[in-house]
Parts: structure tokens; sequence; C-alpha cells
């Protein structure tokens, strides 16, 4: 929108769907393998080269206070129609929406409790609040949501997270899935993987919301179309 | 919401989230051959054997107000925005939605034009306005756009589209599709076959929008999994 030369780098499994939207929107894109290079030195280097500044995708209080409007969007919302919400979920990789949302959240609407939720074997920022400490995810973990594969939480992200989340809670891919096709057949939405988390933490139980008023955030819409098939063919309608 | 029972007389090639969803908001259902039986025949005969009130699809006062609420949405958007919409597209089949938001248009924005659009084989809107009075769809017509398959256009809506609107255009079911899976892969929106033509004659290039701004209407999400999975498959990322 300004004009300003872009170049992102990204894992080499991004969707496709991500890559092509990302450089149709005019940035140009360095692939990098997510096992084997890290982004953070290729970034470096590049950035070294070109003179450019870098934009790391959560740590970074200027994407934390965007990510945040999320959070006040919620926090208006609910005055609009007078409720009360109990608890905000909150989708989490690096934990910049979250930090971004809680940090919102804590100012509009103190009462409001915010969890973060997390893939099954990314429960990185969960195990980082039972420790007190940033503790990173197994090498070896494996999740369909791409966009929350980050290997621990941000420095920044965490400081935040520790001090104002209520919790957090961990989702299988199984029921990511359930959750897309639940956002496909009931509110016509499409949701990629690690954009269903949240609400897949409510529909599977695992934050009841009996007798709660409850928001979750939906973020991301960046799915294959073969990857989105996949999830709807779980659920029977 | 209301308490009042309902029941929904609906074509037995209903898509099955369509029909089911119906149920799960509380209505009774009555399915009927589309092509050998009549949906008025059997709705007047259980209203008769209930006491109950029929309310038509489309043909109905009520019906296209509340859909006019659609224009009157269209026309505070763009006002909010400082736009000016030299044009706005409306998907049509027995004509509600399109005398519902045209009406709204006339008033509230009347240098904007509006337009039906239609199936390929389910133009009738368009050949009766071009003709001066309701002419019918051939009884073999055949369109995956479910929702858009009235035999002619309503009494009362060609009534009044016949006034008020600018013009109509039909779009093949390919198109659709395609017009499907641009809603997914841009905007993230599941449209059903028949809520995606107006975008349809966007894209196709049918209603040319260069140097022009104009609004689509995208109704409907009642789309099968495996219908929605085979529309995505026909744009490649």
């Amino acid at each position: 929108m300004l004009g300003i030369p872009a170049l992102i780098v990204m894992p080499k499994d991004a969707p496709a769907i991500k890559i092509a939207n990302t450089r149709g929107y005019g940035a140009e894109i360095v692939l990098y393998d997510r096992i084997k290079e890290s982004r953070e030195d290729i970034g470096t280097r590049i950035a070294g080269e070109r003179g450019a500044t870098i934009v790391a995708p959560y740590d970074e209080p200027h994407v934390i206070a965007g990510q945040g409007t999320c959070g006040l969007e919620i926090a208006a919302q609910a005055r609009s129609r007078e409720i009360r919400l109990d608890a905000v979920l909150v989708c989490c990789g690096g934990g910049g929406l979250t930090a971004g949302c809680v940090t919102a959240l804590a100012a509009e609407a103190p009462d409001t409790k915010v969890y973060a939720v997390e893939p099954g074997e990314f429960d990185d920022t969960g195990r980082s609040l039972a420790a007190g400490h940033r503790v990173a995810n197994r090498p070896d973990a494996k999740s369909f949501c791409d966009a929350l594969l980050a290997p621990t939480p941000g420095e920044l992200t965490f400081q935040i997270n520790r001090r104002l989340l209520a919790g957090a809670f961990a989702v299988s891919d199984r029921e990511a899935a359930q959750a897309m096709a639940v956002a496909f057949a009931d509110f016509k939405l499409v949701v990629e993987p690690g954009g269903a988390v949240a609400l897949a933490a409510v529909l599977s139980g695992k934050y009841p919301i009996k007798g709660r008023t409850v928001a979750v955030v939906a973020s991301g819409g960046n799915v294959d179309r073969e990857t989105f098939s996949r999830a709807l063919a779980q659920v029977q309608v």
C-alpha cells in the first residue's frame, strides 16, 4: 500500500495459495527448508545485502500492536451488543496475535479471561506458562496447522503472555480439521488449519462453554483446496 | 425465533447441508420431486389440512421487503465509505432478492444501476424483460445453481423488476463454479452455486467493470462439501 518493496522468507511447505497470494500482493518470496535452515539467518543475510529492515513475524512490538486490533474489535463488538465476555480464545503460534489480543482485552475488558490455543505437538506456550520460562517444541513435532509451527514462544510475546493469559489449551489436528468443517458448514467461512484451533478448543469441549459467553478468534484462510477438501471430509452433514 | 412451527416444502435434490441445517433450526421438512410434483399444490394441501399460512419463497411482499435489506446494507456501506456505486449485480431465481434490492437501491441510490444475474438455462427474467411479459424456462433446463431454478419470474417480483432493473446477465455453471473458487481463494467465503452467479458475471467479463465501482451480492452458502470441492478443483492456484 505504501509502495515499499517487501521480501518474505517463507517455509517452502507453506500452502501454495499463501505463496501465490503473497506474490500477487507484490512481495518477493524466498523459500526455505523449515527443518534444515534458519529463517532468521536467511533474513539477516538478505537484510545485510540489501540494507533492508527485518520485520519479525511475531516478536516485534508493532506486529503485536497491529494484531491487537483484533482484541480491540472483539471488545468493541461485545460492547455494542451489551455482552460481557467470560473468555476469548486465540490461536497461538509464536504468540504475537495472542499477546496483542490479551493486551487490548486487559485494557478494554479486564474481567474477560484470555486463553491461547495451540496444536497438540506445538504446545510450547502452554508448557512455558507452566514452567515459568520459555521452552521449545520437539524438533520432530508435526502438525498440519502450518501457521503455528514456531519452535518456541517469542521473547517479547512470552513476557506479555505469561503476565496476562489465563491459560492455554492444545488441540489435535483432527479437532482442528473438524472445526474447519464446522466453520464451512455453519459459518460459511474458509478457515485455515491454524486459524481453526481456538474454535476447536470450544467444539471439542476442552474449554467448556456451557453457561458462558465466549469469543473465539478464527484467523487466516491460507489453505489449499486439497487440504480444505480433506478437512471437510471429516464431518458428515 | 418466535416459536412458530414451520414446515418447509423443499426439492428432494436440495443440498443435504441445506436440509440438515433447516431441520437443525427446528423446521419440519417435506421433500418433493422438482420435475414431477408442484410445490405450490403440496403447500396448499398441507396449509389446508393444518390451518397454516403459506409463505411463498419469493412472490410475497414481506419476503421481498426482507431481502431488500440487502440493498439497504449495500447503500449504507457505500455511503459510509463515500463511494458512488455505478452498478449492483444481484443473483436472481424467482426474483425476490432482486426485487427487494432494486426497490431499496432505487430509493437510496437512484443513480446506481441494478442488474439481475441468472444461470444460462434459467434466464427467464432476462428473456421476460426483453419480451415485456413473463416467459418460462424450458422444462428440461438444467443448472447446478439449485437455488435459482424457479420456472418463471414471480408475478409481483416481475412487476417490480421490469420497472426498475437496468438489465440482466446469464452465466454458465462453469463460470459460477469459477466464481465459487475465487470466493474461496481470495475472499475466504463459502458461496453456494446460485449465490456466486453475480460475482461470475463480473469475473467472466460479461459485465465489464473497468473504470466502474460495482457491488455484487454473494448470497447463500448452502453447498455440500462434495459440490464445493468439485467447484474449487476448477481453478488452479
